[in-house]
């Protein structure tokens, strides 16, 4: 099948599910640092929020995460902001609310390992911190829902919300861009591709963004908070590396395999990632067109390729730093790769990326960077 | 494990997932059947919410359904609503509303399967039904969540919702009652059972039926209408044979497998059903002792144990109705059959099953009494 059309984006894209060794579940380290990076920036929202309804602190909350995957981080963005919350309240002498909380995917989404092993953790994780701040053992009134649907569409009721979150997958697109049929040899937006690959990608991300901000624009309250991050860029190029070189070393190991004969040319000519990673320019760009917002942050920040081979704070036992960048990039894209190319080539294309992404970690330093902006619903 | 505690049957009840031969999804005619059933009394329901809400109808309604379960018949109850309240508006020439849709179900159920499958279905039948009664090609605004929790405890924001349904769920209790030591050779309420076994399941079903009001009295808006539908029975005993023979037919399978060496006696002996089927009386007896509700309307019914084999309106092939049925209690009972005796006899169990519910089908004529009411949420 070739990805062309957004119902087709709609039941492909996901991140690989329940709890085994490929699963994203197990291969979400970087995204969950990422999530921890925001913090601070989520805790200034947060209060905020708070600053403008306090007099009117509204007797139930409702959060969303977007895009929430499943897996761990899927409910650490939220239980963040109860966190915070909780302690708001407690500075502030305010009764706590009870919480709404809202986690949306697309429907290929594994909601049922979320539901059934990670909701109970998160919700035990929160009444031992209830016990820990408060003294009490209670439980939190916390009412958890799953929502299959694409953000690129309404979600929730008019004016709903308090507090939106997204980590990680609004650089994803609704459908891939029509007119990449010159991108051959690539897999994403690359140095060699055609102006009109580049343009026929932000016109996607421009339209995307906007029905993106359109639709959660309905859905906030008036001083409701949205923070997104990102993956994107710092500079204006596009094709820059620092956007389009992980994409690039995957396109490498698929090339190779077209010239041994493992994939036929035509299949990697065809096959293009519906993402785009803007700059934070062409973020606050298409913020201050569509007009429901204003912007309280933005700001890019960096993550390491190299986080994965350092990073401590997991049960995984971590080998070399391109094994666990092939492992966290294979639980992301395997599944556009299967519906693609079939299920035959994975582990060989994963294998080879690995080396690839080994050989380059071993010469040059090279890093993810995140667009993170902070908004505020207008009246 | 021995079903004990509430946590044991949170985590072990749920209908089969997956849309095999012995999936949930293929074996719920029956439920379907009581659905379309109660039909009237939902319609009487509605009505009298709009009559009583016309002059301020909310912008967003919120209905529920609540242990849903997978399948066709998750969604089956709400797009009777949803089409109940799109001729409503049409005749009273009401804007339509905004719908808020939340499928509730314990965290074991098949989410999955109904957000991949069975949701786009629903979608594209509701644009259908809009086009044919409006004459234009739109969607309607209806956002759905899937809500993962016991209906023992609160899911949903303090006075959130219009609407709730439930059918063929609240029979479940939330646990085995404790003190079933004496019920040995049944694995339900029985003739042969003490009255000690009889009272601690009508004390357990008090416990939770009055907990269930007692939540959804708080989720519901004042006004609100809630509509349930529970496997029960007319007669005050509560071991009559119209609502204990169906799983007095399953011990004696389980019997004779004792009596074969093929299963252990004190595995049987140890294994009850988590279920209750009231009387409406009991039920009755429970929604006034707890005092949110009015009672608009409360009637017992029946469905033939033979409908399984008379039922055309399916795309499968019907045999005879021993064998459906016996399937259809295998789609709802097989996960706790597991869970106690593992997988290794449940074929066996669900052959001998079938041959006594053919043998009984062929004499005489049995029926599933089902207890419906309709309440209304008080000031």
């Amino acid at each position: 099948m070739e990805l062309t059309g957004e119902m087709e984006v709609m039941q492909v894209l996901h991140m690989n599910g329940g709890m085994g060794e490929t699963s994203y579940a197990n291969n979400s380290l970087l995204q969950r640092k990422v999530i921890s990076m925001t913090k601070p920036i989520m805790e200034a929202a947060i209060t905020a929020l708070f600053s403008t309804v306090a007099a009117t602190l509204p007797t139930s909350l409702a959060i969303a995460d977007l895009g929430c995957s499943t897996g761990p981080n899927a409910l650490s963005a939220v239980s963040e902001i109860i966190n915070i919350v909780i302690d708001l309240c407690k500075a502030m002498k305010h009764e706590l609310p009870e919480f709404q909380v809202f986690l949306n995917d697309l429907p290929g989404n594994d909601f049922n390992t979320l539901f059934s092993s990670f909701l109970p953790r998160f919700q035990g994780k929160l009444s031992e911190q209830l016990k820990s701040k408060y003294g009490v053992s209670a439980t939190l009134p916390c009412f958890v829902n799953g929502v299959p649907g694409s953000f690129y569409g309404r979600l929730f009721a008019r004016e709903s919300l308090h507090l939106m979150h997204s980590s990680y997958s609004l650089m994803w697109l609704s459908q891939v861009p029509r007119g990449l049929e010159g991108n051959k040899g690539n897999i994403y937006m690359a140095r060699s591709s055609p102006p009109k690959v580049l343009r026929a990608y932000y016109e996607q991300f421009q339209r995307d963004f906007s029905t993106f901000l359109e639709c959660r624009g309905q859905e906030l309250l008036v001083g409701g908070r949205m923070v997104l991050t990102l993956l994107g860029r710092r500079s204006d190029d596009p094709s820059s590396k620092e956007c389009c070189y992980i994409w690039e070393l995957l396109a490498i190991a698929l090339s190779q395999m077209v010239s041994e004969g493992l994939v036929e040319e035509h299949k990697l000519d065809s096959f293009n990632i519906p993402q785009y990673t803007p700059s934070p320019k062409e973020v606050q760009g298409e913020v201050q067109k569509q007009g429901s917002f204003s912007i309280d942050c933005l700001e890019a920040s960096e993550v390491n390729w190299s986080i994965l081979a350092t990073d401590s704070n997991s049960d995984i036992v971590l080998k070399d730093g391109g094994h666990n960048l092939a492992r966290c990039m294979r639980a992301v894209a395997e599944p556009l790769l299967i519906d693609h190319f079939g299920k035959e080539i994975i582990d060989e294309v994963f294998k080879r990326y690995e080396a690839l992404l080994a050989d380059r970690m071993s010469k040059e330093k090279n890093a993810f960077v995140n667009v993170v902006i902070s908004l505020k619903k207008m009246t």
